[in-house]
């Protein structure tokens, strides 16, 4: 079922893009978004940033994970508890970003999720509701910022890309993040505790997640009792 | 972070005795008793056959995995709806073949397993609450007939052995089965939905199964979207 390879090889499979559903809010999304960016940058590997909203997900009015009738991107700006409002302006903010080229988008992707689970020595976490930090992390990312706010200024654009992903991430039945859609259409919930950004590791790693989903036994679900 | 291995060998970490977690009940416990007792067979590895009740896990009264207010063990015989019923008659008698040798025991508690998720052909699906039933089984793989109805009469030691199985299970936070807990201590729930009697492909999905727990990164969860 499994073969052993090279160390630190890409498997053949391998060669289309993966589509990441990540949520900001969530720490083991934001890990999972640090792994691909390494896989991207340094064995490259094609991923494309997609949004599931976990408090979509996880809505009372949602019990159908493939049919919400709750959607986030149809809030108002600046209603809904906390985590609602903090998940759609991250997301839209993080639509605007893709309008841009890969390296800025992911720049600024990792920025906004490293604000929020890793804030810098001295910085308390980010409040994804305020707009002047969300610009901030633009700044210092890269992204074109005259285009980042002509694009931010296009609410009905960013909410219609936003819907997109949350439809196409509830009709695959995405329940948590990060998951990973590989190009072979396997597609499942990768959760780990540590941080991997060593680039021969985070290989092993993304090889090894490939060969579970892969196996001839169709392994559905291996999860750690606590 | 994983290292290739030649094909069909047993990691070094295996030397000891894991723990099989299952339930008569479930369609995926009987695959991984299936799996364990390949590699019993053919690759020497070492199992312990031990019980979790899915419908003591999944009980009202038990919100709280780790501390159960309602025990199975405690039920009386025949009380209970269908489920608790067939649950408990089917753990007892199955408390019961393990006094016996490894090889009998095994044989009785695939049997039973078998004679729910794979009835052979033109019989139909046990009833584990009929005792004629089970013990056509224990007739069949080889129990010392004599033996297991002496043990069958001693409802109280049974009891006592399910109720320590149940204990150490709920203590460890197994919450569905098959799970597997490891002689290095990592235990996870491992669902897989295609059979594997193979010998290598037996070793191979084993092997990817302790990788994944071992694995640097500490994977906590790998589960399908559907």
């Amino acid at each position: 079922m499994t073969q052993p390879d090279p160390a630190h090889q890409t498997l053949p499979s391998q060669s289309g893009v993966t589509d990441l559903y990540f949520d900001f809010l969530c720490p083991y999304a934001w890990r999972g978004l640090e792994l691909a960016d390494v896989l991207r940058r340094e064995h490259g590997l094609k991923f494309r940033l997609r949004h599931f909203s976990l408090v979509q997900g996880n809505h009372a009015d949602n019990p159908d994970r493939k049919h919400p009738t709750w959607w986030l991107d149809g809030q108002v700006a600046g209603q809904g508890n906390e985590s609602q409002a903090s998940s759609l302006n991250a997301f839209l903010a993080g639509q605007a970003a893709l309008k841009q080229p890969d390296d800025a988008a992911w720049a600024f992707t990792l920025g906004l999720s490293r604000a929020v689970h890793q804030p810098a020595e001295g910085r308390g976490r980010i409040d994804l509701r305020n707009d002047s930090d969300v610009r901030d992390v633009a700044a210092e990312g890269g992204l074109d910022l005259e285009q980042f706010e002509a694009d931010l200024a296009d609410q009905e654009a960013l909410r219609a890309a936003l819907h997109d992903d949350l439809q196409a991430s509830a009709s695959l039945g995405v329940f948590g993040t990060p998951t990973f859609h590989l190009p072979d259409g396997h597609i499942a919930y990768f959760r780990f505790a540590n941080l991997v950004t060593e680039p021969g590791a985070a290989l092993d790693l993304w090889n090894l997640y490939i060969r579970v989903l892969q196996d001839g036994a169709r392994i559905e679900t291996v999860k750690r009792a606590k």
